[in-house]
């Protein structure tokens, strides 16, 4: 008889790809569950930026199989008194610490159930207080994907979890007030402006966006409909208002990153 | 009774490390075929650098075991006009753009045979136009790891794929030309020279290589048979002329990058 | 009947992630051994940084299950008359080029036993003398995982291997005088300087940290133990003394790098 396949699990750091940390948390799970498929997410983000952390999970992980268990260790407060989560929502799970790395997420899935990690028994022991990533984290990934359920671990999360305390998109009127949340590698500008929103407020009529200044009133279905060099905006693969520059930077041309605001306006306005 | 191993799909995108992409496009492949084994060749190609892509894909897809699907999208395109090509020959298969990323492998495989990707049933509708990746490599590259012909989702292609304009090596009595095509990362210096043309032009006659103004002589099997520093000339690993300086870079001593010319004469001339 | 599970490989190498070298390399080893699990240690070391390679070879290769093969190639005198190395310790495998690259693991592990490669039968010829990567260090590595003995690849190493020339940590009355052996990516220091011996010098006693100029007195559990930009002092997760900065760089703020200095002196001294 043919052993039922493990879940998938991924990985996703600030860890770089010039240590060993990467490894070493990979050792760690395939010791504990030899054959265990790893996928890597991302270990370049820049250190400790959770919330750049946070828009790539929100990217990628509804891409995945049900049953898929996210690792993600962002995580500058190690060792400390953060807490450690398991979340799971639309057949995901995810194993992150408590400091808003699933806030994007919370965007894009509405049901979700949380679990405060209280029993470590699972864990490698002694927990290195500096690297949990392979002593706290890889263990208990392991554990889930073994089939150990998130109540063995913990307890249901009777508060909310951290926020990033980015704000929400907003509509005042004839205008959506939103601010970009990532800069990705071609420099396209994404906001936190929901395509439907974009939709609603415009029921059709032409419209602008006004980022850093500048007014782009070109709006495409993707890069190649305006030549190169062209500022446009469009409503991008995850379905948020995206900002960018065809075969460019949106984020050099415009003088814009993460954080700033950005407006859409129907042209009647 | 065991199942058929599915063959290994490897992934060469510019899609960088630092977003979501890659992830979503593995996610996608897995949730189409579960087990599926993913290799990645590089994301790291410069955005939109069909070039690098190509010279990246001739220097690592025939390694691997016969039946391998290699998923290129370096795809400035997307979206737009483009096709979509399947190709095979030798027994590897490719699911690219048709932007000329396949030229440089042309070098090293003479017979292939091309189809034009025209039926799209099998990809993750709706197709976001700015993400073929996720939505209609992936699917359709799971697809062919499943088993489904590329007849089933395309036809034979009747004229002939986009060329990247890369000038070929020419011979001109004892002098050889040709054009850097690759510099790696150690600044060594790959042209469109062919060790087998070197040696008919040369008969084993000693003979010297101008380069960005420079002329060297000293000739090599491998770095080591020169001292720390010394630019020389070699037959590479993939059967091309290259220059190099050893422990150093030969692009930065030299001052020569990618589409310079390169001469190689006989010492009589 | 189940096949038995073919051992891990893991890949250390400076190659970069912009060639097609780590693809050849894999599409080799897939060639040999189809099924083989691949694992990434890394593909960033600098180039030709053989410390920077043993160091993270020290930091992840002890995580992984016993059985696993190491394969690392950060290897200037590629197709030279540097020797190829197979060593055993603690379970773990390593197929490594003869220049000091286990040189940190050996702090790490006191039982090795070394094999000189001598046959070559097993390679891929004509074996490229630029790239034994592909046509040397995979296909042993696939031989490896086959269960093919390194006796009958090599034979048992008469003299010693060669050793990188990294001064060892020594006690001085009161003092103990080290080395920074690694930068880590979030600017910290690692140390030669083991944990056991700060206790054994210590007793429990108050002490300091000199470094470039600088006295730390702060001693921490982990980073979340002082505030943020604090220099402190610790046993990292390896069991070396490591300084860092909370949430910060202490590479950029005390301007300390590889090769420096470090002592630890009691207070009372």
């Amino acid at each position: 008889m043919r052993a039922r396949r493990p879940p998938l699990v991924t990985l996703l750091t600030d860890f770089g790809q010039r240590d060993g940390y990467v490894g070493a948390m990979k050792g760690a799970l395939l010791s504990c569950v030899p054959g265990l498929t790893l996928i890597d997410l991302s270990h370049d983000i820049a250190p400790f930026d959770v919330r750049a952390a946070g828009y790539l999970l929100a990217s990628a992980a509804f891409d995945f199989p049900p049953g898929t268990i996210h690792v993600a260790v962002v995580d500058p407060g190690v060792g400390g008194r953060r807490r450690l989560l398991i979340a799971e929502t639309e057949g995901q799970r995810f194993l992150v610490p408590d400091n808003g790395l699933l806030d994007i997420c919370r965007l894009r899935a509405r049901v979700w159930r949380w679990y405060h990690v209280t029993r470590f028994e699972l864990a490698h022991h002694p927990i290195a207080p500096t690297f949990h990533g392979r002593d706290l984290f890889a263990p208990l990934a392991a554990a889930l994907a073994r089939g150990v359920s998130a109540t063995r671990m913990g307890v249901r999360l009777r508060d909310v979890p951290l926020r990033l305390g980015l704000p929400p998109a907003s509509a005042d009127g004839d205008r959506l007030c939103g601010t970009i949340m990532h800069v990705d590698r071609f420099g396209s500008l994404m906001s936190t402006i929901d395509g439907q929103a974009v939709r609603r407020c415009t029921h059709g009529a032409s419209c602008r966006v006004r980022i850093g200044g500048h007014v782009i009133r070109r709006w495409v279905r993707t890069y190649a409909d305006a030549p190169r060099g062209t500022a446009v905006a469009l409503i991008g693969s995850l379905g948020w208002l995206e900002i960018s520059v065809v075969e460019g930077s949106a984020s050099d041309r415009l003088r814009v990153g993460c954080g700033d605001s950005v407006v859409l306006e129907r042209d009647s306005a």
